[in-house]
């Protein structure tokens, strides 16, 4: 009787998840395991909403590899400690002997605490993680399936903006970035960049905090040489103190939280007054994590190779172990404590002294993965 | 001596719009026309700012034909009487013998204000219209290069904004698009849904105002059936009243210029306080008109005919006449006065009765225009 394997999915979806599910679903069947998958998370899991993977049809399979966001669904719950205890009694009641969770380094945490609760229970259960964030931030793998199609859409939507920004110059303009913590993704904004003066004029990253007032002075000086200044931010984006922008003069604490969640708008409406000239604000938004045109072949091969590298070493008896990529998109295996819960940050000596752009240290990482982004040529 | 003539950009952008310029530029040269062109549109034509386009070498002229944003750079100049006076002075001390102006309905009216003044100057001077708009709201024309691409950016992205929400459930999310008066773009997130329950499920027109009272009325229909509900809405959709939402709600005269800018974002928190229910706003924003992943090929071939149709109607003599397309992609020439300052709306008849879609006959409409936009599979 074939060994019986659930699949889950955990935290914001990607262009390209839905490959390493195909990938998992795909080799699972090779190696003899029988695949379940999760609904909507460990939310659904927990309500018993699974579905039959092994089952599914070949040709379904194929073209659900190359669509964006989560086809299984995700969810973004935070387990309390009888969540385990519940999800664990569901898990053994179904007899799952392998958990495959696919996610960040939160959700890696919480793969491992899975693993955590069958060993105490003395039940033999394997738990794999299959890496995947659009934020590039887990450690030890070189880089994580759903960044390089995020950073690939920043870098052509900062090159467009620009563009258009050339086009019919608005003074000042804040694009927006995904990204909370970690610069990866404010960082991809440069990749288009092909002369000193194309856009982004300014990039600031989430690992050093930056003051409203020194904000405006770059964006002043590069006014006064160009007639414009296209800055990249990411929603992350914290002040010298800490705070989102806009915190110390917005009124209401509702009013804090609502533009805390549009940062762009609020650094733009604060530098149009402090600067006296106008500014716009660019979110291009969620779309930068789902817009299928923009999935990067390689990216998506390499989510479905981490897919299957999870469903060999199911079968090879591995557990506790995430995933990994090498550069050269091989795969490896890292123990779910190396990961879970770690957050790499952009390394300092990739940004820019005065904190204002990435040095070319970081092309040289991302400009390969994204694949060559193509800057216009101007009469 | 070759006759000498001038281009010129009005408003914003587009994906396609050196398309235009370039195929102008190529046809002036097999039709024996000397083609200048103003930097910044009428602005950089007051200041003396032009450019030798006959002069540009080949290979630059087709790869920036490929390019979104204006080349040439544009401008929202509104002329007053005495630009009118100065632009022509300097035409005339040029001796420009041919303008060409490529822009939508307001442009076109100026082109005809130009044409008038040379005649009333007895100065022989034609003036040609080159339809350019992403709007689709001229009048005439079958429809507008600009405008496909545009629209097939948007069917994207409310088709992946859809799927991302559909991943993981946010209960309200409302997707702004570009369009003011016209429904035309926002009608187009319509193209990629394939299956009834397909986002988005409600698309608001401006041609109908409506008050927040039916827009929550439907989300939370939509709501209850499905659990979550996505919105589309044009940035210049209006309430009952004719007012931005919010207007009445918001404190400071300032805040309502500085939301009404932002719709998606203030209809969302509406929305939530009105449902109690989470809801966000997603705003692709400028990226619908300047990305130049969408260009649509056959609205880019187009746009490429109707600069080359300019030098052949400058050529057989005509003036005061715009460019216009039929459906099968041939040109015709119409006169300016049929096309300046009308704004062609979405005909009534391709509304919802209801006031939240569009009937299918949009759909026959757009989507030869924008090609297929392949729905996702799902699980």
């Amino acid at each position: 009787m074939a060994v019986k394997a659930i699949v889950a999915h955990g935290g914001g979806p990607t262009a390209v998840i839905n490959a390493s599910l195909v990938g998992l679903t795909e080799e699972c069947g090779r190696q003899g395991l029988h695949l379940a998958g999760a609904r909507y998370g460990l939310a659904g899991l927990l309500r018993g909403d699974v579905l039959d993977l092994s089952g599914c049809e070949a040709g379904l399979l194929s073209e659900i590899a190359a669509t964006p966001g989560s086809a299984l669904g995700s969810s973004r719950l935070a387990l309390a400690d009888e969540d385990y205890e519940r999800m664990f009694a569901h898990l053994r009641r179904a007899e799952i002997r392998v958990f495959f969770y696919t996610g960040g380094n939160g959700s890696m945490e919480t793969a491992l605490r899975i693993g955590q609760h069958a060993r105490t229970a003395g039940y033999e259960m394997q738990v794999i993680g299959i890496p995947k964030t659009i934020d590039n931030d887990l450690s030890v793998t070189d880089h994580t399936p759903g960044y390089a199609s995020t950073a690939r859409f920043f870098g052509c939507a900062a090159r467009d903006v620009g563009e258009d920004n050339r086009s019919l110059p608005s003074p000042i303009c804040v694009l927006e970035t995904l990204g909370r913590n970690a610069g990866w993704i404010v960082a991809a904004t440069s990749l288009a960049r092909s002369h000193p003066d194309d856009a982004p004029h300014l990039i600031y990253l989430p690992e050093r905090r930056i003051s409203l007032d020194r904000i405006a002075a770059d964006v002043e000086r590069v006014y006064r040489r160009l007639g414009r200044a296209v800055v990249a931010v990411c929603e992350g984006q914290l002040d010298e103190n800490g705070r989102a922008f806009g915190a110390d003069v917005d009124r209401a604490e509702s009013d804090v939280q609502r533009l805390a969640s549009n940062l762009g708008h609020t650094l733009a409406r604060l530098l149009s007054a402090r600067l006296g000239i106008r500014a716009r604000a660019e979110k291009p938004g969620l779309l930068g994590r789902c817009c299928g045109e923009f999935a990067v072949p390689l990216d998506r091969r390499e989510a479905f190779a981490c897919g299957q590298a999870a469903a060999v070493a199911a079968r090879a008896g591995h557990s506790e172990v995430m995933v990994a990529l090498h550069r050269d998109s091989s795969t490896f295996l890292t123990p779910l404590d190396t990961v879970a819960r770690v957050e790499r940050l952009l390394p300092a000596e990739w940004i820019h002294p005065d904190g204002h752009d990435v040095l070319p240290a970081f092309r040289d990482y991302a400009a390969p993965l994204t694949g060559e982004i193509r800057g216009w040529r101007h009469l």
